[in-house]
């Protein structure tokens, strides 16, 4: 049973009627963020009953103590994880010196929530009986600002209905705040100031250990029907908290109304010593647009995204909400402005994965980011990690490696390796591939192959030294073996030739010395700084070589199909769908070891690298691979659906294609995982993305021409979507009778349709 | 570098000078035990330096919080530890009101310690000039009484040399104590009472969580050279902790001395409400004997228990001081009186491995209390398991068993699985196999065939029921195979058909059937009662046998060997003689990866099936698996020298034989791996028994026959041991010419000599 609260509706998430139950859930739904700071749905106001408080700012973590049962030796010594940061949304509120909490009213009726993902801005109304008889009406709309990534604004009003009411609003600030999922209880935070300038409130803070200064500020306007009123004002502080107390008496049917304007600004971004003069003047600068211009500001920025990134679908509002959903929360995640930061795999809507970077962005991100953005953002997401190549190199000589070889963490804030758990932390390896993938995919799309001398190819030599250093040679089967791994499916571990990081770990070494020949050629001066910096020599190609060369690959002759590993056939090979539902999701009935055993695969594995490398495999030899392993796999990771609906589609199974769209595109909204209170999938959206473009649109790109196969499913009347491919910016539409394409930025563009090259001209509809 | 200050004595461990970087090391070697109670050799004094306190009651457990980074469906909710107990050794004493203390004083010489096998008891004397410049000499003796089991005596003398002086004794007792291995700083332990009776103090306790209910007490006699006085006592109490302060004059070279006499009453022992009554008791009776007629009494238990249980080795006194340092050390553990309690792998020593049960029971110790105790002492080892038997089918209920399948935890204090690594926890399971061969065994031995139908068969159904769940049937290979588990060697996880579980697996279905038809035919009420309880069918055990007929084995044509696992062979084969030493133990070196993907075995692993079952396999067969896997086996477990040098004796290589050997007896008294401070292998100990009895002396069970094959390192003069085969007590005494037969408790005795039958008569020597 999968929820279904949220109303369908094509640009809006919207909820109606106040259910306890369901306030985590929209905590995590109705989240908002600019890719700065992002915020879980909390009310305003108070409320004490079941929530999960959240606030994070991009960039600001804390390195917890890590915690484990059985250290090993190469275990970092820390688990980074986002942290919640001072709440400066929160609004105290008193009818008659009743505090209004939406947990003790008598009554709530009329309420309603809705995150308008056009404009980027979220509301919620209701109305209530306080148990002193007085009721009211509230409506409040609040946003963080896209233009002023510091700033968010709210709006807040409270109109009581069945008398006159003294109302008193608390603004506050509040750096007593402390992390869900804390290891140890430790405190994270220094408070250093607590400053009350005029209207104006500043708490300094530093987080312990990491020391990333921030301050957090507010200010606030009163109005009465809009009406701009000065009311009296008192202020309050304790050493972590600071807040304003307005009261006012106010008419039956008058509405009261705050604005508050608050955020953080961070030691990223500004001199430490100069945060509160910073915080000042982003303050001034709000109050001086006040909240209707800034949401005006923020109505633009919001459109301007989503003229390059909106999907639309006609015939089918939840697939439409579906995919706006993932494509909104993915933008108020990520901006792209920033080399510093990445995207975790919960955005800011939750504190699980510690709001660390994890092989998703390679994998499943970057494509999105490359066709929606400008191509600088993908570039920044590669520069990410080639700033954090010496840590690479460091995390690899823990675990024994050397000259070089670099191996990337599973889950890193900082470059350092931040999670433990052997079979992961040592053994989940094929991360390194998707980060070499990566630089391919990027100058496949953008042809910008500058970055390869200037930083990838460092990066594609650390991991190819890896991956000759991490094979063992087999005498008994004269090939090079990767032994003691764990594929995509972490559903197995610690086994032996996983067929998709043994092709991987080849490609990547063909890949370096490919790329290595090209520098050498043609950026002399590139090959020559990195030839001195990393000194290699062309012996140690030919070991890189050698072992690409005689990488081993599990094939079964019975059923023609690359093994996921050495002992797959071994298991008791029952599909899924004989698996009673009783038993699923295995990953929360089953213990691991059964799960180990069991034929059943959490998401692609070969299949990713069908994905991947899809044209070095024929058109037979995938929809072999897809029947053999498809039935196994489970779903139980977010990012598995996508894959397999890309691959559906390009094998005509359109129905099989659009049920896993479904499954990605809905899997928060709908909930089928029982989990979203936890927080969004945000980085599994990009795949829903690559469903619809890659998938149904059937969008590639081969020897430097950008090509579609459109389909679409028989569900809907049409859809269309835009990629900018180098700068030059493709609309694609399709229904069931033909495709049209549209070009910007260019006079001409030579595309493949279907296979067969049409020129799209500028201002001109194509259809075909 | 291995440690070498012990020094070499056939009856004592001996440690003369002091040294502070010893201390813990010392309080390990120097430990004392009873089998209900056992603590380190700290000091009575007051003592500032590096020290690890210890004191501990057999049975009495805590259920700590489960510490776990990443929590898997079936893990335990806590890990049980043997809980520091309340320490009742403590004198603190003042020399003109200065503490004595060996880390402050101005100077210390002539320490001695002494640990005094033959007789069950630690002295310790030395000289010390305090910073008053007050020189006294001590001289301190103490035990823990065999024959009263709830008590302990010391005997404490100061003689100040250079002046008179006002000597203070303060004995207490103190409750204030905390585990070392806390995982969260929890308290253990609620105080109920505090009591001070004319000169008796109790202090009653209880476990929180387990509510074990302790009591804990102390009582004190003062000597002025050797007379008894009375001195002018004063009575100190606070919550957690009662003293008793003993002023005296005493003048130069006169000796003051203080008997105490305290130890631990139980719940297990006496009803909850009348332990303090039980406290007094047994302290009128220890006083009433003295610390001298006590101290008698003990080296006559002492005395008992080496008649039967010694090993003399002439030729080499520390091969001598090595055998009788372990056979003391198992002794001081466990007595087998108590079906409740069993053998913690580090006895009474230390709070690693948390005092729990592990298959080291099983596999190591039952064979030396079989042979060296009466047979009831290895039945109620047996027993143990037995009562743990409804636990271990909820246990294996949890990971998806059922039908009263039984999965015997790795780690136990009550039955219940109190370790959480997915790798052990789960897949660890072979040792379930070693529960049911410990059956066999003792059969074999005792012949006490009686026990099967009683508790044994039930034991070993749900052991077959396990097994035969838990094989997979390969279609692909037509065979049952056992998947994702840990075989003894724990330096490889996850792998596929360890041979030594699957052989084991096999080995159980098929012991249990044969009993099943044995009990069916020779005990039909028994049949009948168990039919009843456990409810298989015909139809049950065919399923059952089905599994063990096509049961899997890994073997390589190539090599003539079965093989550790399916992927063993793709691994780098490279001996541990290759191995780096700035490498080893690789344990404490290498990332856990490596170790996994390398070959190197940690202990005996295929080489323990061919132990276990010697009889299925020819000389031939076990020389060539010695010959490939040993040189793999990097011996880093305190289990793995014992097989390996009984199978070197086999194999007449004696020089490797009695290389393990040393490695076995001395690898606590000579801290082979650097860790004796955290307390003794208690467990491997008789792991070196095994090594003289059943590899120099070839003792095994033959057909219902005793048998010998007597050889001798070419170190050794002479050595003899007694074996209690089924009340008839062989004598075996081999020199280099010859071997001596005497028997005790039969008139005769018929034996197989190298293979021919031989009988021996009551009284007379037979030599051969």
């Amino acid at each position: 049973m999968n929820q279904d609260y949220i109303k369908p509706n094509e640009w809006s998430v919207l909820e109606e009627g106040f259910d306890a139950q369901r306030v985590k859930s929209s905590e995590s739904l109705f989240s908002i963020g600019n890719g700065a700071m992002g915020q879980r749905a909390n009310f305003e106001e108070q409320y004490t009953g079941s929530t999960f408080q959240g606030s994070y700012i991009a960039g600001v973590y804390y390195p917890d103590k890590t915690r484990v049962g059985w250290w090993k030796n190469g275990y970092p010594e820390y688990f980074a994880k986002v942290l919640n940061a001072p709440n400066w949304i929160g609004i105290n509120v008193l009818i008659n010196e009743e505090v209004l909490d939406l947990h003790t009213c008598k009554e709530v009726s009329e309420f309603k929530r809705e995150l308008n993902m056009k404009e980027g801005w979220l509301s919620r109304s209701f109305k209530a009986v306080l148990q002193n008889g007085i009721k009211i009406k509230v409506d409040t709309k609040r946003f963080l600002s896209l233009e002023l990534d510091e700033i968010g604004a709210i709006n807040y009003n409270v109109t009581p209905l069945n008398s006159d009411a003294e109302i008193t609003y608390i603004p506050y600030i509040d750096a007593e705040i402390t992390n869900e999922d804390s290891n140890w209880d430790d405190q994270f935070w220094d408070i250093l100031e607590v400053i009350q300038n005029n209207q104006q409130s500043f708490i300094k803070a530093r987080t312990m250990k990491t020391h990333f200064y921030t301050c957090t500020f507010m200010e606030s306007r009163l109005f009465i029907n809009d009406k701009e009123i000065v009311t009296s004002v008192k202020n309050k502080q304790s050493p972590k908290t600071i807040s304003s107390i307005h009261k006012q008496e106010v008419q039956k049917n008058k509405t009261f109304t705050i604005h508050k304007f608050g955020g953080y600004v961070v030691d990223r971004n500004h001199a430490k010593d100069e945060l509160v003069a910073a915080a000042k003047l982003i303050l001034d600068k709000a109050v001086n647009f006040g909240f209707n211009a800034l949401l005006e500001i923020q109505k633009k920025s919001w459109a301007q995204i989503w003229n390059m990134s909106d999907i639309t679908i006609e015939g089918d509002v939840k697939a439409q909400q579906g995919i706006r959903f993932n494509i909104f929360q993915l933008n108020q995640t990520y901006l792209g402005t920033d080399a510093s930061l990445n995207i975790g795999p919960k955005g800011f809507t939750g504190e699980k994965y510690g709001g660390s970077t994890y092989w998703d962005t390679e994998a499943y991100c970057i494509p999105f980011y490359m066709a929606t953005k400008d191509q600088s953002v993908a570039r920044t997401l590669l520069v990410y990690r080639y700033n954090h190549l010496d840590k690479a190199i460091e995390n690899a000589e823990k675990l024994g490696f050397k000259n070089g070889a670099a191996l990337f963490p599973m889950v890193t804030m900082n470059g350092e390796e931040c999670h433990n758990e052997w079979e992961i932390t040592f053994e989940e390896i094929h991360r390194n591939g998707a980060i070499a993938f990566a630089i391919f995919n990027y100058n496949r799309f953008t042809n910008d192959y500058a970055y390869i001398p200037e930083k990838g190819l460092e990066v594609l030599i650390g991991i190819a030294r890896f991956w000759q250093q991490r094979a063992t040679f087999s005498s008994d089967k004269n090939k090079f073996m990767i032994l003691g791994v764990t594929g995509p499916n972490e559903y197995e571990n610690n086994i032996n030739n996983n067929w998709y990081t043994n092709y991987i770990a080849k490609w990547c070494i063909e890949y370096a010395l490919e790329n290595i020949a090209i520098v050498k050629t043609d950026y002399t001066a590139d090959y020559k700084r990195i030839k001195e910096k990393v000194n290699f020599s062309e012996d140690e190609l030919k070991d890189w070589k050698k072992v690409a060369d005689k990488m081993y690959f599990p094939f079964s002759e019975k059923h023609r199909v690359f093994l996921q590993q050495d002992g797959f056939l071994d298991k008791e090979l029952i599909t899924a769908a004989n698996l009673d539902t009783s038993q699923r999701p295995i990953n929360q009935k089953w213990s691991w070891d059964r799960i180990l055993r069991s034929p059943y695969i959490k998401q692609a594995d070969t299949l990713q690298g069908f994905y991947m490398f899809e044209d070095h495999f024929s058109i037979e030899e995938l929809e072999r691979h897809f029947n053999f392993y498809e039935p196994f796999t489970v779903h139980e990771s977010s990012l598995s659906p996508c894959v397999h609906s890309i691959q559906a589609a390009k094998l005509n199974r359109m129905e099989q294609a659009y049920e896993f769209y479904l499954r990605t595109s809905r899997i928060d909204l709908d909930d089928y995982n029982h989990e979203v209170e936890e927080g969004l999938h945000t980085t599994s959206m990009a795949g829903t993305w690559m469903s619809i473009v890659e998938g149904f649109g059937g969008m590639r790109v081969l020897n430097n021409t950008l090509s579609f196969s459109p389909k679409i499913p028989k569900q809907w009347k049409s859809y269309s979507f835009k990629v900018n491919f180098r700068n030059q910016v493709v609309t694609v539409n399709v229904n069931h009778n033909e495709a049209h394409f549209k070009l910007d930025g260019a006079p001409k563009i030579t595309i493949l349709i279907n296979g067969k090259f049409t020129d799209i001209f500028q201002h001109k509809l194509a259809t075909v």
